[in-house]
């Protein structure tokens, strides 16, 4: 390959080649220079602006030295694909598994995660959704710091590793999700700015500073975040992003980022024939997001609803903390099961403002939404990393799964869910710059003692002993604690796709009935009914007609014309005659 | 009227009225504080947050005493109002003109500006468009700093001066459009912060901290912002507004600030039954502002169109400096007279990005811009403020009026425009806070001095001489030098209500032909053309069908078949058979 770097900041940039240093040729006019050599797969490289240190390559494919190394080329067409066969997954009637290549195995590989898939696919999955792969510094990290977008971290197994894993995935019928992050990168290995404008002096993000998409320049930033997009989609086989934080993607322009990204993604998928989706991860609860251009919107797939999982949350487990103060009944979380938006232009007293806008029901199915019991976020963003199933009941546990596994929208596990792992998944870094280890470290501490942790019981993100504590134990699955919860997701995922009325995205299709008081819950799902016990005692719950069979419950349900007998904390999904 | 305020920040708020104080009491949980006793029109009053200095009310309606010292209560139904029978103007089909009350006359006063309403009358105008009243620090300034948004300023007349000057107006068949400012506040009194979160911390604008209209505690401030464009619509029968820069209000709401405020003016036009409408000032080039909230957009009636001016400009003048790098050309000017956006989606070098999106010429009509040969911003924000007709010569200054007001947009003039006023409009402040006063004098002397400028030739704004060169001269209008140009407008905005081809918005029946070399140009309005000769010599200009009868001419110009024989630099207005 012929480096090339778009680097309209310095006034002379060099090719490092270690022994020696080749003047880049200046593109006319664009900021872009090329280098007049060719560079043989393998070969390591660096830039040197107007005469400074080696910097990698804003766009390297391989940082095999980290995120401060050397680049080294990278020929996308040496890998062997054995995925033929494969021809997309829809989103749209999919099951999601959310991993993180660093804990879902002891090795923290791509190759280890490959020998696990097998449990993925008994499990009925159909797309495996990892956490972010660019490269970031220090070996271990939740990976929401990357800094060199097209590297795939090498810890992990670097980008050849990365191609083994999704290929291994379409091999086994499965489909690959990938996380990217467009609206900041990390605070440490970040030499973006000295190549060009890459960051917008106007506006911030909670991470640091907010990337250039609108201001001068910002054409080839947005390139630089599009063409990465497609890398992956292309390049790497995957088959879909999901967008971090696109509530933090300042782009002031009449044609959004997002727009853009989508309707190249489009003609991709077109030229590729299959299916490719894009997933934002949104605190917006703006349809615009998911609405077509041409009624005004971006035209991503879906994006991802918290509002349900809140609902979820706060109803089984009783917390009010932060987001969760918004949430707590069984009519908001009636209403959640079948209303993606809590909040559509209504109060939210956790942002201290109204909140979101009203969304079109009867036109947007639920397909455009994935939601979760647990995501890493909400396990991880914990003091303590604590799994819901470390503080609930195993009760309220297959309660919580059987209606998200029976919810119109794309229904997601966070790896170990499945089984209750005893695991956490805790907050965890390895910067190798002190200062800001140092914050890290204390920022971590700071937020939790002031929510009254003592700062003894909050783990230290960069001890190595807190990454280890969040790898999975892969002796649970086979123990008889955790085979009954699994089985249970196993049923489920597995009525979900023999029953055509779990899947049917239509929002209105959903009926809900409930009392608050006497703590039951039935959402009618077409001829199904779900029928929720979440009082501490047996009782009878009416489910609106005349029960038929019941296809699954958590306990000893009895069928009564049309009421289940139902002990304590209990579900069943029945048939109504 | 009994004393309301929005203070979340300070936990106590008294009402001061100099002799006594008396504490607020808060009302439940909003930040709101209400005081026990009712206040008589004309009573001074301040807050005193936390028993800090005191502060003028964030919502006063009379600062006769400046932007620093006590509010007065005012009460809006004392006036009497004598428009009863005012119906309302819509912004399509009518002939606008910006004016400064400060240096429209003499005496900078309301009172004194409607002397001046029969000439503007007389010119066949529709609108006038007045630039920004709210309070702000110092007796001379454009208005565009204003802190006190509900008071008007007091050396203009204030609240009641501002009355009687729209009340007049109405008497007079003439609309009345305010110029307001939502994007920022100005950098001298300005206490808001101390009352509430009214500024955003991650965002800021060229003019200061961004307001906050979608952070914590935001409800509050965005209502402070509609109910004030409101406020002028019913409190002081404004017929629109004209809001100030809207790309530098940030909003990162699924429902934003424009749509909110352009919902409510709605329904209060309803409410009162005549037409009300908002204005943008936008440098987007995004229909989604004046694209209906149904198909994804803000709903606004219009926006300024600054590429049309530019494409007239840069033509016209052969400047090329700052935005007008992007234009010059006889096709540019073609284009633009039937495409608003230049900038669809393309390169501006002027930005260094690709700007703007297309826009459905076909469903948007041209009554959705607004704009002009001159504003108060492309004449002030030049160096010495110095006006087209300085630099230009009168035959090219007919040419350009000619094109505008012939356009399918909305035209504007600027005060004075109109006779050729030989007085500049230059930039003018009178801060009486010493540090800003000295920074906005360098801040403007260096800003030039980067463009070539040496130092003495840029007034300086605080020095009151600048303020006074830019008071228009009335002697002007009545003088043989300035009539034929003040005539030629009136004949032109004649023609332009006359001729229903003229107003027609429909951008699609705009037809136009242009050589480049020769400097030729004619655009076809249906049954009627505008033929330009822009060489500096005599040519037959082919307009496509023959010439019936030259309606208005600038020079000599005579008919021949399908051509017009025209002098050097002149322009014709034709009916075609």
């Amino acid at each position: 390959m012929k480096p090339r770097v778009w680097a309209p900041a310095p006034s002379e940039v060099e090719l490092d080649l270690g022994s020696q240093r080749i003047a880049m040729i200046p593109q006319e006019q664009s900021g872009w220079w090329e280098s007049p050599t060719e560079l043989d797969h393998g070969a390591d490289y660096a830039f040197r602006l107007d005469g400074g240190d080696p910097r990698p390559d804003p766009r390297a494919l391989w940082l095999p030295n980290g995120v401060h190394g050397a680049s080294r080329a990278y020929d996308h067409d040496r890998y062997r694909w054995g995925d033929g066969d494969w021809r997309g997954v829809q989103l749209a009637g999919s099951v999601l598994y959310e991993l993180h290549i660093g804990t879902f195995t002891p090795e923290g590989t791509f190759d280890a995660a490959i020998d696990k898939l097998d449990h993925v696919v008994d499990l009925g999955i159909d797309v495996v959704e990892v956490l972010p792969v660019a490269s970031y510094d220090g070996p271990r990290g939740w990976g929401y710091d990357g800094v060199g977008l097209y590297a795939v971290h090498e810890p992990y197994g670097g980008p050849d590793g990365f191609k083994r894993f999704v290929d291994a995935c379409h091999q086994r019928n499965l489909g690959v999700a990938l996380d990217v992050v467009y609206n900041h990168v990390g605070p440490v290995g970040n030499y973006l700015g000295e190549f060009g404008p890459y960051f917008n002096e106007h506006y911030s993000t909670p991470w640091g500073p907010a990337i250039n998409y609108s201001g001068r320049g910002s054409d080839d930033v947005r390139r630089w975040a599009v063409d990465n997009a497609l890398m992956w989609l292309r390049d790497f086989h995957v088959d879909g992003l999901r967008l971090d934080a696109v509530h933090a993607i300042i782009d002031t322009r009449a044609i959004h980022l997002l727009e853009e990204m989508a309707r190249d993604v489009e003609t991709l998928a077109t030229q590729e024939n299959r299916p490719l989706w894009l997933v934002a991860e949104s605190d917006l609860n703006d349809p615009r997001l998911i609405t077509t251009p041409e009624a005004g919107g971006y035209g991503l797939t879906a994006q991802w609803a918290d509002d349900p999982h809140h609902a979820l949350h706060a109803l089984l487990t009783g917390e009010r903390q932060g987001y969760y103060c918004d949430f707590g009944s069984l009519q908001t979380l009636a209403d959640a099961l079948s209303s993606p938006y809590h909040h559509a232009g209504t109060w939210s007293a956790f942002r201290g403002r109204t909140h979101g806008r009203p969304l079109d029901r009867g036109n947007v199915p639920g397909s455009r939404f994935v939601t979760y019991l647990h995501n890493h976020d909400q396990v991880g963003n914990r003091a303590t990393g604590d799994r819901m199933s470390s503080y609930l009941s195993r009760e309220r546990l297959m309660i919580g799964s059987a209606l998200l596994m029976c919810s119109p929208y794309v229904p997601m596990l966070f790896m170990g869910e499945e089984w209750g792992a005893t695991t956490p998944w805790q907050f965890f870094t390895s910067f190798t710059d002190r200062d800001i280890a140092k914050n890290v470290k204390r920022g971590r501490r700071h937020e939790f003692e002031s929510h009254g942790w003592s700062s003894g019981d909050v783990p230290d993100p960069q001890d190595p002993a807190t990454f280890e504590r969040s790898i999975l134990d892969w002796a649970e699955p086979g123990k008889d604690d955790h085979r009954a919860l699994l089985d249970w997701h196993r049923e489920l995922i597995a009525l979900r796709k023999s029953r055509p009325e779990l899947t049917d995205p239509w929002l209105l299709d959903v009926q809900t009935s409930y009392d608050e008081d006497e703590r039951w819950l039935v959402v009618r799902r077409g001829g199904l009914a779900v029928a929720v016990n979440l009082a501490g005692q047996p009782q009878a719950v009416p489910v609106g007609a005349t029960v038929d069979e019941i296809l699954l419950a958590s306990g000893d349900v009895e069928t009564g014309g049309t009421q289940l007998r139902m002990p304590a904390e209990t579900v069943a999904i029945v048939t109504l005659r």
